[in-house]
């Protein structure tokens, strides 16, 4: 008997955007990471960084998308998948739909600040969701971080 | 008499965002500009760069949001203006609710990729928005760029 758990693909590449999460939450930022994957290999990745760099622009998804294309070399990132630890907010949706990535992977869903509050689809017309993904693990993280700021 | 014409303040500062997209034009990129104006000082400006550099984040108003922020030395703009040619789209309005920003002025609007094709609200629950700021020759600027596109 093989006693070996197949952890799926979506599972593992949202274990790296856990990474980068938990690295947020070393510095003291809101602990949200993001990772693109391009057939299998990590292409680009980032974590929430608004503080150090005193920018509201500067969510995990942004920074993974700007780095996908750098190391892609275009900004269509028409063959990866987005795996962030926490459903994106309304920039972010935004951004990942001009950037028509055709599939989303997130986390912890984000009632008050996820783009689902507002109508509509941000995303390219053909792109997949998958929400929930370790979403316990990647919610945990986002709780111990705003515990510990009361 | 006095022949001088009275121009608001509205329309000059479009007028600062307008030379911002011009700026965009002359280098081969969707014209659009935008400057943030604080108590009556341009503290950011920007035109979209996603061409030149690869990024469809390269909006102008994430970076006249993101140069105003490191002028101002704090990632708020609350008592700031943005100005901007065009309508935003659901990226920039994120980052523009992001930001607090109070105030939005823009020209010409989008309907095809413009956040009000989105329901709700991106922007903070109180801010005001004013559109159709010399509309005619926001909108002229881009019909001239997507003609020469054709």
């Amino acid at each position: 008997m093989n006693n070996t758990t197949a952890i799926n693909d979506d599972e593992r590449y949202m274990r790296m955007a856990l990474d980068e999460a938990h690295r947020a939450l070393e510095e003291d930022e809101v602990p949200i990471g993001a990772v693109v994957i391009c057939k299998g290999t990590v292409v680009g990745r980032g974590h929430n960084l608004t503080e150090a760099l005193s920018d509201v622009t500067a969510h995990a998804e942004m920074q993974a998308i700007t780095a996908a294309a750098q190391t892609l070399g275009g900004k269509y990132l028409t063959d990866c998948t987005l795996y962030v630890t926490v459903e994106p907010c309304v920039m972010c949706a935004g951004a990942i739909g001009w950037s028509q990535l055709p599939r989303i992977v997130y986390g912890a869903s984000d009632p008050k600040r996820g783009y689902s509050r507002l109508g509509g689809n941000p995303f390219h017309p053909k792109a997949t969701v998958k929400a929930g993904v370790l979403a316990d693990e990647c919610s945990a993280l986002m709780k111990e971080f705003f515990a510990g700021k009361r």
